[in-house]
């Protein structure tokens, strides 16, 4: 043992240690897992703490910014361990005569507050006889309620999650397969190419990673529907985040000063002068989603091709494939024609040319709030809709998520609001505009297939409510499976009992 | 004549003339009017072009981003002047043998397509005997129908919106008051301010100007309401926008790379760690309106002090004052009623203090989608609704209006929208909001006043949709009274006719 402080927020977490909010995020997009370890946390952190598997703070008690934002998350989290000292400078850290340096393996229990070098063996939530009995009677009462899916975006976690008895996959992000170490080249590539040749070439090459990835999903889940979202975030994601802008314009300024290195610096140019155009006041509700597909249809021309191909090479194989195609951050009838068309067309174009019937359908995330207004007019071009409530909490309380801890926990103490929306569905706003969605969409297309995706699909009473108001399916990350089916079949055994009381 | 270019959009235009859009909304926040000539304009000139009197580009056609930019925020607008060249670098433009530099005034024509040097004389909108006959008929068809107020921040404009006709001001944005040469430096000592004491030190000393500005609206609109909103941007925009904090970074490089001015790098250490700390991913959705004048409610105190003895200083020398005070961004119950009671408690001890019995009311803009939603439980704690339908047309649609540009063009071009949502209202999606918004908040309070004071107030479509949703007013800059004026009378008629229709 390291150090103990306090213990924050529980669970076992085991990682490389980082010292800062950028490093944690640019070492997880490369599939690292890591521990945040500060001397305290500031809303700066944030980006940082849903990057790392857990974090661990030298100062503060459990009310301080990493506990309250720690326990939202669901983060293994421990704080105050003042016997660890953390130098920022020299990305090291000391406790008890024992020094840490950045990368080492370090591992937290976040119910006893213990701190620990190396990995630690941990339990990954298998579950007991009398748990998978229990989640079987609840699969038994759950019958002609709520089905469970699962997040994944890769084969590996698709195979967890049937393990744990999801019934599908709701959502695969396949902006996470560009952040590879192989990928992410070839995606600035793409980007910041100076013709529309070289992108496509680029494109191609990124077409065939795509194929890889997806035929692993569908063997995975075979017999089981799979939903893909075209890609979502905005292209200025793939370049560089804001402390690698800062040093590089550091960079050419020192370079400048000193009249040296002009290869380096014009290359630098060349890189700052991409972000530049790129860069947007608010990413979030900037150049993203089906806006990048309508403005850019080759990326989502590749996207499409990619899962048509792996689709049709899977069921070749005897797989059986259920492909649904989600297009995200639809806001208007015109968005949602257009890219239903565009898709239909290029996943037909697959389809005659392999020969191999794979069925698919074309979807969308509901997640813009004037897309559950007019769900209605959205029905008629898509089989099915997804509410991406994370995006949607966003835009119906106007908080960033990424700013959100500036103000947030001044708000929970003060009982401004009774819980963070990111984590428990806010049912009176958010709820009310997917039951306006739902309500509007069903009247265009009755039988209209409806799932949650967002990191509500997970939580009990987001779980009950997604039931009352008539999903089909809630949609969650694989070690939430078995909570979501148990909360799934307490809702309908409730919703029984009352209907009985009220027969009666 | 200097050069003749493509009418693109009318209007007449006179401004000192800069080269980048920085400088644009540079000098229009300390009052300057400015004409920005670009050799082609792209979607970084957005920002620059809505500061803009007018635009003025070299090269590009009547479909040019230019052309569709400017045309969709009524700005005069003249393209493709190709006997203009326009030397960024150099800061001067040259055409036709004259050399014109930043900062010299030039005027354009948008309707002739002619670009001037020197101010021509424009007439300032003054209405010809025959519009103030209309506008009179118009007034009386509109009985009983819409009021029309006006957006103003200074008592010159306030003045202007009177003899236009305005009934009332339905804006005063209190934040452009912080951004002229003499107060900035005090609203940045506020903002970088280590103790309490000092903050509440720079707070005092922006009181006064706050109440003297007040003090002089107040007079200008004797016997009218006058809306007043609380601070509404986030503070880092006070600071130092993203081209300055560059120019920081670079030159805090660049004396580090020499080893020189160690103290002028302290201070710009301290500037940049200041920036650096308030930046955030999305300042639309970040700390800002209502949440920061719950986290800092000093700010709103010395905001709501000032008013009050602005208002009671104006009522002692007779004015009849109906001051009322505007919470921005709310978004739940919990954030009405606590700046609700906090504003009462604040005002009323001004009232008490000063003996005299100012006249004022306290509500909220409605322009977070979860606000129109529970507007039923707002109203309970609001005395009057406002919807800023700016905001509320972003997070509806989910579009940052600064960064549109980059896809709103094409969307256009192709059909996807039939209007720019920030120029004409969309009534489908936004508009269903406010549907709701008003019949929910009306439920509470069935005399709920309720006006609108985004820039749709003055757009003739908008205008009708406002009068057949039940509002009480509209309120635009005060150019566009008149044909609000008339827009009003005409839904008012067309409604009236509709009526005797149906009764026949």
């Amino acid at each position: 043992m390291l150090a103990r402080g306090l213990a924050a927020a529980p669970g076992a977490a085991v990682g490389q240690v980082v010292f800062d909010a950028d490093r944690a995020v640019e070492w997880s997009k490369i599939g690292q897992k890591v521990i945040l370890a500060r001397p305290e946390t500031s809303p700066e952190d944030v980006a940082g703490m849903y990057a790392s598997e857990g974090i661990v703070t030298a100062r503060g008690g459990r009310t301080s910014h990493a506990a309250v934002v720690a326990v939202g998350m669901g983060k293994s989290c421990v704080v105050g361990a003042s016997e660890i000292l953390v130098d920022e400078e020299r990305r090291v850290l000391t406790a008890n005569g024992r020094t840490v340096r950045e990368g080492d393996v370090i591992s937290l229990d976040g119910g006893t507050g213990e701190v620990i070098l190396d990995a630690v063996e941990t339990v990954e939530g298998t579950l007991s006889q009398e748990v998978q009995e229990l989640l079987v009677w609840a699969d038994f009462y759950r019958r002609g309620g709520l089905g469970v899916r699962a997040n994944a975006d890769t084969p590996v976690d698709a195979q967890r999650a049937r393990e744990m008895g999801a019934e599908g996959i709701g959502l695969v992000r396949t902006e996470h397969m560009f952040f590879a170490p192989d990928r992410i080249p070839i995606m600035r590539e793409m980007i910041m190419a100076a013709t529309p040749a070289a992108q496509q070439a680029a494109l191609d090459r990124l077409q065939l990673f795509q194929r890889d990835d997806f035929v692993g999903i569908f063997q995975a889940m075979d017999g089981l529907p799979v939903t893909i979202r075209l890609l979502d975030p905005p292209l200025h994601e793939f370049l560089a985040s804001q402390k690698e802008y800062k040093e590089m314009v550091e960079e050419k300024s020192r370079l400048e000063a000193l009249a040296i290195n002009p290869d380096r610096q014009r290359w630098l140019e060349t890189v700052l002068a991409a972000v530049e155009r790129l860069r947007e006041a608010n990413p979030m509700l900037g150049h993203r989603g089906c806006r990048l597909g309508i403005t850019s249809p080759r990326i989502y021309g590749m996207q499409v091709t990619a899962i048509m191909e792996a689709a049709c090479a899977a069921a070749e194989q005897g797989v059986r494939v259920e492909a649904e195609i989600m297009i995200p951050l639809t806001g208007t009838v015109g968005e949602m024609r257009e890219t239903y068309e565009q898709t239909r067309k290029v996943a037909d174009g697959v389809v005659a040319r392999t020969g191999v019937p794979a069925k698919y359908s074309v979807g969308t995330m509901i997640e813009v709030p004037r897309a559950a207004l007019i769900a209605d007019q959205i029905a008629h071009h898509a089989e099915f809709f997804s509410f991406g409530t994370n995006d949607l909490t966003q835009m119906t309380f106007g908080y960033s998520r990424d700013d959100v801890a500036k103000f947030l926990p001044a708000y929970l103490q003060k009982g401004l609001l009774p819980h963070d929306p990111f984590s428990v569905l806010d049912q009176e706003g958010v709820g009310e505009l997917i039951r306006i969605g739902i309500e509007r969409g069903r009247k265009t297309r009755p039988d209209l297939k409806i799932g949650i995706c967002g990191e509500h699909g997970g939580e009990a009473s987001s779980v009950e409510f997604c039931y009352r108001v008539g999903m089909t399916y809630v949609s969650c990350s694989w070690p939430l499976i078995p909570g979501a089916r148990l909360a799934a079949a307490q809702a309908r055994i409730r919703d029984r009992v009352g209907d009985s009381r009220r027969a009666s």
